[in-house]
């Protein structure tokens, strides 16, 4: 691509960078900030800045958070005896959204993932293990993606706690509600019917 | 969407500003910043925010340029008498990039589309016009979209030059080459068989 601009081209190669958008996508970007008011750029380009430059991660749960102790972990209402251990802050934002969770979460930040050259150091897994080391929680509930990528840290988590003698639990596997069986995958299907409910239990959610 | 940290809100909100790009993709696109580097943050708001100043539009073809008359309308070698009007500067990138014209552009901003809100008051439209009144012009070639409002633009221009008496054209429809005739829509079809050309014309293409 020419650019008849330096300065265009600059800015094109910069939001090319993010993921998923390529240079065409940054080009149609970048032109809308161009017929828009100045201003607009101004906030978008400040608030980029400063929330790079100020963000805090809670240093309990590791959630991104404005103050040291996010507002999930400072809040005494929920049961720190239970962690929800998550790749991401997304799925925090997830859980939460479902209201259907009132422990604390612990954010990995990824997962393992030796094709990307993440190792269970570039984690926080150390300090899930020295919270679990302190005795205060009963279970840990793993709530990773289901690819091999989850499970393998779930399991290299897992082997690092096992000592602990804590509960551990995975997140349910099974059918999508309004999903038909006929269009449900062999392996979510099988789960779904090793890991059956009574029908009683299902009736009451 | 709930959010645990008002910067990470505000910077999520400022991305989501942008055309297609939703809260779910600002979000992963911030997060994406989060585990890069500071730097690269900085980069990438530094280049939007002094592209957004310091740009320049050439003063005759209206492009995006460094400086006061673009390259294209500088270079000696360029026909000046052939002009070739365009919606926006992608159009001059892709024309530029066949290496099949020779001549100078004028790029609208836009085209007129009263959906929109944009009237004929705010495109390049009268500077043209004033160029083609100085009589240098001889040709002006619409390359617009082949859409209402490309076509409304077209008619616009047309009507407001035609008592100058030059030659106006627009670019050729039809079959795009590598494209199956089934496939093809009926109005395309049927403009490529009244705007046929002599065989001998096309094996020299």
């Amino acid at each position: 691509m020419e650019f008849s601009s330096k300065l265009l081209e600059r800015a094109v190669n910069e939001m090319s960078q993010l993921p998923g958008i390529g240079k065409r996508t940054a080009l149609r970007l970048v032109l809308h900030m161009l017929r828009q008011s100045k201003d607009q750029t101004m906030a978008l380009s400040e608030a980029l800045q400063s929330m790079r430059s100020n963000v805090k991660f809670c240093k309990s749960c590791h959630n991104i958070s404005d103050i040291e102790l996010c507002e999930i972990c400072s809040n005494p209402n929920r049961n720190e005896t239970i962690v929800c251990v998550v790749e991401d802050i997304r799925d925090v934002m997830a859980i939460e959204n479902t209201s259907s969770f009132k422990g604390l979460y612990h954010v990995l930040g990824g997962k393992i993932s030796p094709m990307d050259g993440v190792g269970p150091h570039d984690l926080n897994i150390e300090s899930l293990v020295s919270k679990v080391k302190q005795g205060i929680i009963k279970e840990l509930i793993f709530a990773l993606s289901s690819t091999m990528e989850g499970d393998t840290t779930n399991f290299y988590i897992y082997k690092q706690i096992q000592k602990y003698k804590i509960v551990t639990s995975t997140i349910a596997r099974g059918i999508s509600v309004g999903d038909e069986l006929e269009y449900a995958d062999e392996i979510t299907l099988g789960r779904s019917i090793v890991n059956r409910i009574p029908f009683e239990t299902s009736l009451k959610l």
